[in-house]
C-alpha cells in the first residue's frame, strides 16, 4: 500500500478489546471484524470533532458511505488483546474523504486500511460536498 | 424448558452451514450467532408462506419485533457443520406469536429457543393484530 | 422474568456506544447484538475482578460457556445511544453461575437478561467447579 | 480496480439472501457484511471442489488466511434482496491465491472484491504451497 507504515502522532486513537465474539475457530480475530473495529474508531473520531451520525442525518441531512477500501492484514489479533484503532485523513476531496486507519497492539501494526468514504445526501444518496465544519476539524494541519 | 424435545414433523426447515465467521476461539459456534441462524429460518418460513419483510412493511405496514426469548444450548456446533434450523408456531395470540425453533445436526438437537414476537405498526411501533393471512398460513393445523 | 427490575447499585457497569454495525433496517439495535454487548460487559467484569479469558484457559484450564439464557426486550436502542451494560451474580452454584444483566440508557431499562453459564474444563468440556477465587470476587456480599 | 467488470461465465456462484441481521440503520447492507457473504461463497466453492475446512486442517494441516483485500461498493444491497456471490481464481502463486468475487443482484454488480489468501501451516502459521489437488481443481482452464 502506498501509505505510511505507522499512524501519525496526531492520529485519533480509540481502544478496542478483543472478545470471543470477535474471534474465530482459527483462534484469531476474524478478518471482517477489523472493519467493525474501524467503524467504531471513525465514528468516535467524528464525535470527538463534534459530530454525531444522528446529528449529521438531521442537519445537514448527510451520511458518509464506504465507497471502497483496501486492507492489509499483517499480524493476527487474539482473544483479550488490548488494541488501539487509529483514524486520520489521508486525502480530502470535495465529497470524498480517504481515511487511513491502523489497528495497533502496542507498537505493532496488526492491520492497516485506507477507507474511501463519500458524503451523500440522506434522501437521494447523491454525493454532496463534505461540510466545511467537518473539513476544518478533521483536516491535517497545513 | 416446557417445550417438546423435538421439532414437529411438519415444522419448516432451513439449512445453515457453519463458516469461520460463525465460530469463536472456543472452536464452537458463538452463542449469539444461533439467533442469527434462527432469524434466517423465520424469514424464509414467512417467505415460504408468501410474505416478505419489504412486502409486509409496504402493506399493511407492519413489522415483527422480538419481545423476549429463551434459548437452551445443548450441544456445540462446529466449523463445517451442516445444520437445519426449524420454525413452527408454539402459540398464536392477537398481536403476539411464539415461535419454537430448533437447531439440528442430523437427529441431534444442538439448540432450542422460543422466540416471542410482536406484530407492530411500522410507524408507531404499537402492537397490531397479526394479519389474518399470516395467521391462517402459519397456524398449526387443528 | 422473576428478577428485579433494576440492576443493583453495586452491579458492574460497562459503557457501550451504538454504531451502524449494531443496528438494522428497522432503525434499532438488532436483537442478537445485545448478547454481544452483554458478553463484552461480562468479560470486562471478570477482568475487573482480576481474571482474563486467556489466563483462565491457561490456569486452571477452564472456560465459561453459555448453557441457557432468557432475555426481555423492553425498549429499542438506537444509533449513537450511549448505553451501559451491567453484570451481577444472580445465583451461584458449584459449576454454574447465573448472571443478571441490564442494558440501560440513563435510567431507562432497554433490555434485561439472565445468562446461565457453566464452568467447563477446556479439554473435556465437562463441568468443573467455579474456582474459589472467582466465586469470592464476584459473589454478592452477605 | 484492474479486474474485469463482470464475473467469468464459469465462476462459481452461491446464493445469499439479505436479512435484518445484514442491514444497518442506513437501510442497506452493512459494508463489512459483504466480506462475510464472500467467505461463505469461498468456502462453498472449495467444498464444491471437494475440500472442507476441517478436512484441510486435518490433512495436510493447512488453513487459508486473508492477507489483504480491496473491495469496491458500487450499489447498495437491501433487505430481502436475493443475491449471488461469485468466486474465481484471479491469480495463483505458490502459496498465494487471489480470488475475484462479485456480489450480483441479477445482472447488476453491487460489490466487487479481490481477496488475497495465503495458504499457511496450521501450527506455525508459516506460508506453505497451495496443495496440488486444490490448484488443479480451482485453476482457470488453459
Amino acid at each position: 500500500m502506498s501509505h505510511d507504515l505507522l499512524p501519525a502522532a496526531a492520529a485519533y486513537r480509540w481502544p478496542v478489546r478483543v472478545y470471543y465474539q470477535d474471534t474465530d475457530a482459527g483462534l484469531v480475530v476474524f478478518h471482517s471484524t477489523y472493519l467493525d473495529f474501524m467503524e467504531r474508531a471513525r465514528i468516535e473520531w467524528l464525535r470527538h470533532a463534534g459530530f454525531t451520525m444522528q446529528g449529521l442525518a438531521a442537519d445537514p441531512g448527510i451520511l458518509f458511505v464506504v465507497r471502497s477500501l483496501k486492507i492489509d492484514y499483517l499480524r493476527p489479533g487474539r482473544l483479550d488483546d488490548a488494541l488501539e484503532v487509529t483514524a486520520e485523513v489521508a486525502e480530502m476531496g470535495r465529497s470524498r474523504m480517504a481515511v487511513s486507519q491502523f489497528v495497533m497492539r502496542g507498537d505493532e501494526v496488526l492491520v492497516h486500511a485506507v477507507i474511501n468514504l463519500v458524503c451523500v445526501d440522506l434522501q437521494s444518496f447523491k454525493p454532496v460536498g463534505v461540510p466545511e465544519a467537518i473539513r476544518s476539524q478533521l483536516q491535517p494541519n497545513g
